[in-house]
């Protein structure tokens, strides 16, 4: 699998019907199902990178805004931003529809991470991806920042060690004071 | 509802059996199907603690350890940390065991935040929790901290005002260079 | 697997929450949708007995007192109450709750029998139990009489052999004669 | 509703194809999987007699002889034996057959009473049914002692007084003796 | 398998309960949901007549007449109507019942042809059917005929090779015309 | 809502991933299941189009060509060609990939039909389609051509009146015998 490997080769676009067993009793979809959507999307990007069987190995930080409706319709686009090693970090994009309405809005954003394996489960590495355009080179920086707070969240760094996290603390304030 | 509300009230025991349809090709549990576990377990201890509907607001970062094979059975436990005005802050603690091997195991651990609301899903205040035991005493403690760097993650707090996030930073570092 | 085996090892809390598909057209949780809850959770009871794949050999009477509506939290807690050779009763108890209402009440109870069996599905000999507390000694002591209703009602045993449920017909009307 | 009612008016046909999400860890079908598909015909059944909605009141004693695995079709055919007020009593068989093997072989029966009900939920009576063939008065027939059982096994009879079902045990003693 | 093959070996009687997850934002039966309880109905059709592994190779137009509301009765019944080296044309009709107003009728019937395979999907010989009823023999007839459009509509056979098929339009203006 | 409509204000791609439940004992995705993903991804794109409820009125003839594995990805684009007074046809697109073995094949197409409906159900006008590529055009243009086969297979239109359809066998006839 020589092939250069690109942002675009990961791409996945998905469309979700909210169904009642997805809902709750306010008929809002459940965030645990918004969450098995997200998965779905972000592991087929994963493997489209690396043509290998792939596992979830961490969920970032997620929030929801606002309630979604039974019957809306859910659309998710997600991509890889970078790799390490046998990892590779997946951007996902919400956005909710009422069709009815014809209203369409940004409803979420997530990264979450997956290890490829091979038929034994174990690690296997993973091609590097070359980021294209400005937002691409923008997402492949910022994963170093977010693969160090991941690694600190999971107790596999000391935050002293983590020079890209750090910055965000020590500029802010440096900027703030001057 | 004068009742005041303990720990223990918001207790949940889940169990669920690993079936064919939340595995992946590799017979392993999806990380998807798992969040949607929690959420459930995590949204029923929100509910004993406020008897509201509540909705998902947000989640922490997930990292999932190893595979989860089919048959498998995954016991989740989950209770309310804390609350904070309409929020409540739920912990929930995921074991997994391979009956036929008999090992029980722990996989991972999470937080997730959910937001009480009324009939029209406006937000509603929740009663408060109190802590008994030294472990929920912590639990409640740690709480403030994991509230800073939510806020931060959604863009809703200044990283240099927040008090007890920074601490973790400053604080590793000192007593480093100490 | 010469550890002995106390009624406590096969404990199992299982929590569901009844979802759109679960329920009737009066959004009342479906019988069989129930017996299914059950049937897992008892699985799990008699597996974490013998730690070997079982499979359902008999469901004794089950009733049903009142609707379960939709969006309510039904608890189930299963446990082994004796074993025979390879077959294991294992006793569900099911409550019912409305966290909206801050209600909980006992729905119903049920015996499930399990045999465990070998990868080639011929069944195989599981450990005694051993019953500590009064009520477990009671269950114990029971199991050997809701077994011969099972055996009769399978046509496997002669109703006047029955000596421990024939007790059942003649002691009371000894009891109401006297 | 005066139109008088047969059994054959409240047969029900079902087949059933057994799936991955259906089965153990042995690729058998799993028993409250089974009770699920029972309920649902009888159901139909109980509708059809009735043309009400009905709720589950009870489950009679379900056995399962042996496995049945991952493809086979399971075919359930179910119709009322006898109603009570506001209750039917509705008998279920059930076959299964391997298709690539081209068996077929009665797997087990059981009996699920119903009780109709209006749009609150409150029991409403039933139209009687009259029985046409040998097959259907025995069933009819049999089912006040099969009732006699339900009653004394809820409590709600004490054995002395359960005329029909002790017959059972006195006369196959009587029977034997002679 | 040398026994003779009739259209009743291959009846099927299936009965499906419109739940919650099956319907559209207007509580009506979701096409495709249609289009999946037929598919099923009919490979097993396919599976009785060939015993014999069979994959779904095409699906002739289908309409919907009106709507199926949420705790409708569906009944389908299938069977083949002729066989072609390894294909097989299935016939399906469905039911529509609202039990609570006691109403019954034909929703529509479609016509899905399967193809045997073996347990390397490579496609079988299967027996010939004996049609015995007028009915039987007519839908016979007609499958030489549906088998052209088929054809035609998946560019395997050129439109004035379909003999059978361009009578419809030739007769047809013939009759109009005289 | 008068906003012209244009071909892509209805595109809506989708992507699935063949989960166990949705295979026959081949492990081969069932037809069923992919007629219900083309329903889904097509009722949307004629929602997207009319803002309106829609109810599936047709599916025009299908054919699956080859098997579709457990694991494999299947990504459908779905668009509106035309519409008439309240109906819509969508044409539908289905891919399949093999992400391990990095493999992308058209798999096949559809046309499915939809009606838009008012909240009781009954039809109302959509907004006429401004399909702007050539290939847009050329889909408008035979949109009428399959209309007409679907009204005579519904037996709503007399063979020798559609004009449009007849030309295939004349024209075909025509072009081969000069």
């Amino acid at each position: 699998m020589s092939k250069k490997k690109f942002v675009k080769d990961s791409m996945v676009n998905m469309t979700e019907f909210v169904l009642p067993n997805d809902t709750n009793t306010l008929n809002n979809l459940m965030g645990g199902r918004m969450m098995h959507f997200m998965d779905i999307a972000a592991a087929i990007s994963a493997q489209k990178h690396c043509n290998r069987i792939v596992v979830t190995a961490s969920v970032d930080h997620v929030s929801f805004k606002k309630g979604i409706s039974l019957g809306s319709v859910v659309t998710l686009r997600s991509f890889v931003t970078r790799s390490f090693n046998s990892s590779m970090e997946v951007r996902i994009e919400v956005w909710v529809e009422d069709l009815t309405r014809n209203t369409k809005e940004k409803s979420n954003e997530a990264y979450f991470t997956f290890v490829a394996v091979d038929q034994n489960g174990n690690p296997i590495n993973v091609p590097p991806i070359h980021p294209e355009t400005d937002v691409e080179k923008a997402y492949y920086e910022g994963a170093l920042r977010r693969r160090q707070l991941r690694l600190i969240l999971d107790g596999k760094m000391e935050p002293e060690d983590a020079d890209e996290l750090k910055a965000i603390f020590y500029d802010a304030k440096d900027t703030k004071d001057s």
